[in-house]
């Protein structure tokens, strides 16, 4: 019989807080009968955010051709739905139910270059580009694919979406994580970066490449161009490749503030020798598209057999789901200007994006409104981390703590306290150190992909429950 | 600027032949206007073989539910295509759009554990069920979960689908060939399980599995119950785990065969020592929905803890993507008996399966009227592992050879060999090295997939091909 103990032990390390314990006790207590409001990922649809009607349409349509056949059906569809999906079937004959090459079917890729173009003004190419089952697939292809052995490590966002040091510890590869500047709107700091690469460098490790979120997971900070530009000086300088998550590069709600490619800030640049790898997915943005899996990865500053290793590694799995594609497609290339279902697409495109800014707004006038929280409102992505204070407990000297310590300290109080308003709200948010935090302070992350009347309801139950645990604390 | 040679060297060193230089070159003629056959991969539905049309008016409705509310509808759907997916909407109210658990969604999971009962007459459990993006990502999951070190092997057959060969070479882990016995319709060895066992120990490799394929991929061989219980007890006697790729189950095409699954075997053998991951896909059988990338995997005979892990792996790229785990729920739970499309699910299953079946036959008669070529009619899977002989060249002492210069040199002559096949004919087969083979020997794999005039073109194209190729070595 095998055990546990038998398994490979960067298996057993590996952890992925956005659906760990807590999330785990969330669904026991859900098949109890209690109602859980679920803040503790990224998924809009279950939460009640409507797919788009042009890119469904297109796919039901895909899946069952013979509806084109069917004028009174038919009906229900707008004429550039029709065409889009006859002139599909007309370049890919072979429809959805076939392997696609393993870089993804061609004329979307070369769709989505048309789309960098359009975005961001830089040419592009199809070639460079790589149709992925979401964007995760495509970030854990670089980390294979880019790091060699057990010294090579990758610079990470402190704190970070997991799927980053989960795939590190998975492929037993290290972590080298850089703290985000929360007293400055999560931007990233020269200062930090220099000195978490030296760290790396002082302990053996062979920084290789350098991770950006942007907008921030799950920080929902926006990166302005220059600090952009600073960290591209950077990777040159220390010859670092960059993973720039880019998957909520839609997700943008502050006025002033827009979202900025590492692919257009290099070209401004002139920048042509740091690899940049840049991640783009149809579960976030306004599409929302979690459960299709569609994704891509650009690839940029790499020669052609670099490139050819890449999909080399694609092929291996064959390629990424052809309805997950098609949807890509719908994100690179949606209705335009002139075409029928243009302006209800953008209509609906509007609703979701103005849904989620406000949210995002309500969210954070409530969570100032408690005592020993606080949060800026987010500029972007789905996610506030929120920052909590929680008094100290009689006995334990923090001070005389390493720095080590601290942080599993912290692990430990974050990680109660998120357990606790789940047992007593069913709100489920996940614990700050599931994702990083610096020692000594504490947050959670939550969504604000709720409808509004559940995100209300959650901060009130929030108050409540924050007040009680804190009065607790002092008493005990 | 990074190179080639800055890259992960394992994954500079995995070669998946399948899609290798052979189909690019392939490509490339295509491009120039010439029509290729292909060949090289299971691929249905890019050769013509018809979707099922109750899988796809499912999706077709998931995608666009509010089809639901149209009334000509039901002059298109079946009824019980409409009250399936008015109990999915009902029990999965989120839709295809969100990310499902990351396991997959349960009701999903169930009717797969039923469908093993089904099948087998044994009892099954849902939380041992794992639905994936194809069988491919569930095979790598199982390597990287088991594999710990480099000393770390798999047993895998020679010759084998080259999945997981590239595989163990992408995470650094080791390949312990085992020949299967072509004279013995490709059936396993115990002698030659034995002698590779042996040697990998004697070599300081680890063994911690074995990979069988049944239906063969590439032979074609279908395994009798006597074989699979020999290759239980020898996994029992050395501390194996089994992965048992059981993706062909419902190719079986001679008369008298049938498909015997791992499971079956060692529930009746009262084997709970074992551990056994069993594959299943959408993509091949009758489905052959590869585009889909749907699957599952079942784990049978590990413990909880174990079990635990393998969700957390699957919970890091969050989960398959839905729609393929929907079409994993109409391979599992198709129209029963007394529903309305039952009869025409049947009809049409039985029509892809006999027209598999006649093809194999047509593929192997036209194969054995050519001189230096033999090929028993393939009894399952897709393909026939072709084998041919060549004339020897003037010069080369084979005879001198050690097995593995032999190898590189039969390497080399089935390469030439296919290649040439393709320039001259627009034949894209996959050279038998790509497989693995024993040295000495020469094949090629091709599928009986093509419409039926197209395989028949296909045989006597090779005829001609193969007599002039060998003509030309005699007398070079």
């Amino acid at each position: 019989m095998i055990s546990r103990d038998d398994l490979n032990p960067h298996l057993l390390a590996a952890e992925y807080a956005v659906r760990g314990p807590i999330v785990r006790r969330a669904r026991q207590l859900e098949e109890e009968g209690k109602k859980i409001i679920y803040c503790n990922i990224g998924n809009p649809q279950a939460l009640k955010q409507p797919p788009l009607t042009f890119l469904r349409q297109m796919l039901s349509l895909l899946e069952y051709p013979q509806l084109l056949n069917h004028p009174a059906l038919l009906s229900l569809y707008k004429r550039d739905v029709v065409g889009r999906v006859r002139t599909i079937l007309d370049r890919h004959p072979e429809g959805i139910g076939a392997y696609s090459e393993s870089s993804g079917i061609a004329f979307i890729r070369e769709a989505a270059a048309e789309f960098i173009t359009r975005r961001d003004g830089i040419p592009a190419s199809a070639d460079h580009i790589i149709l992925t089952d979401g964007a995760s697939k495509g970030a854990q292809s670089v980390l294979l694919a880019l790091l060699h052995s057990e010294e090579d490590g990758f610079m990470i966002p402190v704190p970070q979406y997991p799927l980053y040091s989960a795939s590190l510890e998975l492929y037993g590869r290290r972590q080298i994580g850089y703290p985000l500047d929360e007293s400055n709107r999560w931007h990233l700091s020269e200062t930090a970066l220099a000195e978490s690469h030296a760290r790396a460098l002082a302990e053996g490790t062979r920084p290789l490449g350098i991770v950006v979120i942007n907008p921030g997971n799950p920080t929902g900070g926006v990166l302005s161009e220059e600090n952009i530009r600073m960290v591209v000086r950077f990777a040159k300088g220390h010859g670092l490749s960059v993973i720039a998550d880019e998957v909520y590069q839609d997700n943008v709600y502050e006025a002033g503030q827009r979202f900025s490619s590492f692919a257009r800030i290099m070209h401004a640049m002139g920048e042509t020798g740091v690899p940049l790898f840049s991640l783009n997915s149809v579960s976030k943005g306004y599409l929302g598209e979690c459960g299709h899996r569609g994704g891509y990865l650009e690839l940029r500053n790499v020669p052609g057999d670099v490139l050819a290793e890449f999909v080399k590694l694609q092929s291996i799995s064959l390629c990424a789901n052809v309805p997950g594609q098609m949807a890509v497609y719908v994100m690179v290339a949606p209705p335009r200007p002139g075409e029928e279902s243009y302006s209800s697409y953008v209509e609906e495109k509007e609703a979701v994006l103005r849904e989620l800014r406000e949210k995002a707004e309500i969210l954070a006038k409530g969570i100032n409104s408690i005592e020993g929280m606080s949060l800026a409102i987010p500029r972007g992505a789905m996610y506030a981390f929120v920052r909590f204070e929680l008094p100290p407990e009689r006995g334990i000297d923090v001070a005389a703590m390493s720095a080590e310590e601290r942080r599993a300290y912290d692990r430990r109080r974050d990680s109660e306290y998120c357990l606790a308003l789940l047992e007593q709200t069913g709100i489920c948010v996940v614990q700050g150190s599931g994702f990083g935090q610096e020692p000594g302070t504490l947050h959670f992350r939550t969504t604000f992909l709720p409808p509004r009347a559940e995100i209300e309801t959650m901060v009130a139950k929030l108050k409540v429950f924050h007040e009680q645990y804190v009065r607790e604390l002092v008493e005990a």
